[in-house]
């Protein structure tokens, strides 16, 4: 990486004629079959996650996830929970070793603002419409996502994972909540980086954000705002043909300056392109892992939990140098 | 591969004595450090990755997990829970799409005999110790795990996968509840199947068990008996240096035949060796694209969730031919 | 009580534009002001309550709820949960006594046919109303009961109830599940057991149902069928100004014979009258209570929790003679 | 109610050697024999709760409880959870009803700082016993209360409650956090109210600082503090033979002073006394309807849900007057 320039910022906003217009020019339905559900996982493909793979120089990890939190915060006010059924507390020498076993709930509402995790295309509605055209009636609040559950990524996305480290080329630590990460911080990355984004790719854009937050405390998303992708990223996302958005943050600037799109990427991303999501990911190891090696493509690889009727999942993501 | 025998069956049945003798013999206490928590995990290393993301031909990958069931069963006396916050079915046609999100709430009791998880090597103690002589009182029933937890693997396991399919060396359907696969197993794998264990790898066992129950209809493991790994088998963990264990079972015959070892493979296996297990793994997916290919050897990555102080986590390994 | 009947049945079975029309004309909406949210709970009054309490004769109570049970089965699914936060038994001597507090979680889905509760009047809807004609949107599928939420009932039901222990009157162990408790049981009880249902009572009528499960194992209610109260009975409970109805059944006759009608008596008497439910009453306890003073009427205190935005409460409503 | 003494103030500490000794000397261990789990709800009868009936005038009841939150906050680090299984607000125009039920999952951490709750005798121990010695191993981990749980309490508590409205005797909003109701303010109520603490007693002290948490915000009560009930009440509470003692704080002040006691009148109370403690009852309601009527005392109805090996139950105590 050369020369961040620290004045590249993003104020674009488009129109919200603009923004329907989008969901339409930049739909993705029937693209892949009317029975689709998979979206933009269809552009994962086995020559790219061989050629992913062929990335790897050293075989060295680096988790792209944040540990789960179960304390409830400004940011987490419905906190995981973990209650131990059984432990090894309850030893005492002399007693026969059977009961020494441990086990363990937990439950989360993953969704939000704190917890990494992938958004299955269940988790957006538009005009009573889900991706592809199917009906919203089909996310019950009993059954749950009677379609595109999270089950459509259940075979792994092995793939090609790139970061544009947005506050490091800026030469920021952190991007301001409320501010956006666009198409110049993407050129600058693609010139200063060495990589272009392609097909199949997971796309990480690093704000500074999540890492910001657990040095100075949590932030009511709500009241505060949020970094996060811009909406003029849509096609661009659509052009390249990303397989997954990814960001520190929630995904979507708030406030977001438009009245019907409370979160517009997400909106006309998820209903619109059928794209993937993966919100909250801790980029911060990832971030010095690549600027150590100034190498910003790598393997990634995200492996969604089998959860039928649920619209995504936690994960972990491991990136591969 | 070439000629199953169907006769090959294992019986032999360690003594007490022999096992207690394997929990020192086979230990890894000290191996790594006093402080260490990854145990069998230190068996990875950047450079068996690579050699793991060598044997990838096709890029296919093969999920290894089953789907969550969120129903009650004779072996699912604890079911994972899952509600919605909020749904797509409350859309109506005119009103605007601020409502139009899904999310949801879900929980588990992860360990026992259908959930896809790793566990920890906090999830058993013997004698008031956990694996590494820390003190079992530090898997606390109030605060969890506060040593040995998951994050012990955060970074992922990204290595070579092997599979001995049991149940196909042997030319059965399903390996009977109560025998186990043993020694002449693995021998048999060796010989017809083209790999030899070796350190670093994940090592999975196919019995058909966990296949058979989802035709058959579940049953109560604590009365019906498991299928799994023997015993006997310990040495050979311990001597191939695998870094993880695991099959379409609980990974311990059941009944054991024991009086003191409840789960002598993993009292054993986790307390002693430091070692990993997979738990309820599905292998019959597996076992088909290794079957179409002939080969019995794979990339595997296995990303277990951030959780701190949780024994484990549910997984969705993925296998990249 | 003089001698029971033991061919008394109910059979008759009211034509669907009966129910419809009872839904008009057994309304109660406007009665009690356009903001009522407590229907029958209306007829509650100081009175009555002094009444009741004057029926006190010994000062013996009497619980008419059945232990909540932490095990799945045909009849709970959804099984209640609980986990211990830190327990009794990590006690070793010596050790200082400041960990010695044992703390629980529980949890459980309460409607449904095992656990004892009331209904709030959000409970059931009908063509997008719910009691008093507010609009069901306001039972969210995100917030809860934002009206009609059993905080209508937090001033607690001290009042009269009365026991038509219609399985005894009948002569039978159990009436069988897709037979219901109608007019015929209610007339034979007034004239053998010496009371007359009135304004502001707790209605029990005993089937025998719910002991009969426990003795001889759950059954799916959907597949077997209930007892219940039958619809029949609706325009008494009008006539009568019952404050609530209870039964030791899920308080609606399974099957019901219906198309539009899944739970009749539940649908019109919350939705037209704002009846009030107590579902799964364990009333053998009461029975035997009742038998051995030959005393069908007593003072019953039931006190649901203050749940705000819940449609109900698990309760254990006491009796006392 | 005649002319509160806003001087009045307790400060009395007894050495730990006094509470020790008390741990003794109050004992009811073996009082009302060995297998005893039922503590001082012994000290309930039937001629009581006759008498407590007696008391009624009016009719009129009112909640002695807090509506349940939600929401996180400083003394709410786990809040309760409410989930919706279904709700009204999918119903559309035209479809038929059967699908408009509502159903709801809860679940709640209820001992703590703002939930109303009974202890059970479970809930502390001592040295490695609980109430009437038996071994605290029984309150297991895992499986929960196996001795002195709640349904020790199944019956219900049908008595005479009285209100030392202690805040009010001092004039004052509410008692600071850090001071404690004591002897004074109960010999000051007896004199000023008209009753005398009798047998079989639920004993309401009301300091204001539950009213005064919702009217000033939550606080962290490790950091703040609270009030409460102070030790040198023990003596009386056994003289007088109370079944219950309840009040609008978590029922110990803190911090306590002490090193080996973390809560003197819980552990002394629950184990010694075998007393039942109402914790974070909602008494300003009570306090207003004492005061309009300058009556003190008056029937309380008390009815902990039936939740085995659970040690404790959320409910809603309603007075009578």
């Amino acid at each position: 990486m050369s020369m961040p320039n620290p004045a590249a910022t993003s104020t674009r906003q488009p129109s919200p004629e603009q923004l329907l217009e989008w969901m339409q020019s930049l739909s993705n339905w029937g693209r892949w079959g009317d029975d689709d559900q998979k979206g933009t996982l269809n552009l994962l493909s086995a020559e790219k996650t061989k050629r992913a793979l062929a990335l790897v120089q050293e075989g060295a990890t680096v988790s792209c996830a944040r540990d789960v939190s179960w304390t409830a915060a400004a940011d987490t006010p419905r906190p995981p929970q973990h209650f131990m059924l059984g432990a090894g507390d309850k030893f005492r020498p002399g007693e026969g070793p059977d009961r020494q076993v441990a086990s363990d709930y937990f439950g989360l509402v993953f969704h939000g603002h704190t917890v990494t995790h992938v958004d299955s295309l269940a988790h957006f509605m538009w005009d009573g419409k889900i991706y592809n055209g199917v009906s919203s009636q089909l996310v019950d609040s009993r059954e749950g996502a009677l379609s595109h559950d999270v089950l459509a990524a259940k075979q792994g996305i092995v793939t090609r994972g790139v970061l544009v480290d947005a506050a490091r080329l800026r030469g920021v630590e952190v991007i301001a909540r409320g501010d956006g990460v666009g198409l110049d911080d993407i050129e600058q990355a693609e010139r200063a980086c060495g990589f272009k984004i392609e097909e199949g790719d997971v796309l990480l854009l690093r704000t500074g954000q999540l890492g910001h937050r657990d040095r100075t405390g949590a932030v009511d998303v709500n009241v505060e705002g949020s970094a996060g992708p811009l909406p003029e990223l849509l096609p661009l996302f659509k052009e390249r043909g990303i397989a997954m958005i990814g960001s520190d943050t929630g995904n979507d600037v708030q406030p977001t300056g438009y009245d019907r799109f409370c979160n517009p990427v997400h909106q006309i991303g998820i209903v619109g392109l059928g794209l993937w999501f993966l919100d909250n990911a801790w980029l911060d190891d990832l971030s010095e892992a690549c600027a150590a090696r100034n190498r910003w493509e790598f393997l990634i690889t995200i492996n969604p939990l089998r959860l039928p009727t649920v619209t995504g999942s936690p994960v972990n993501p491991i990136a591969v140098f």
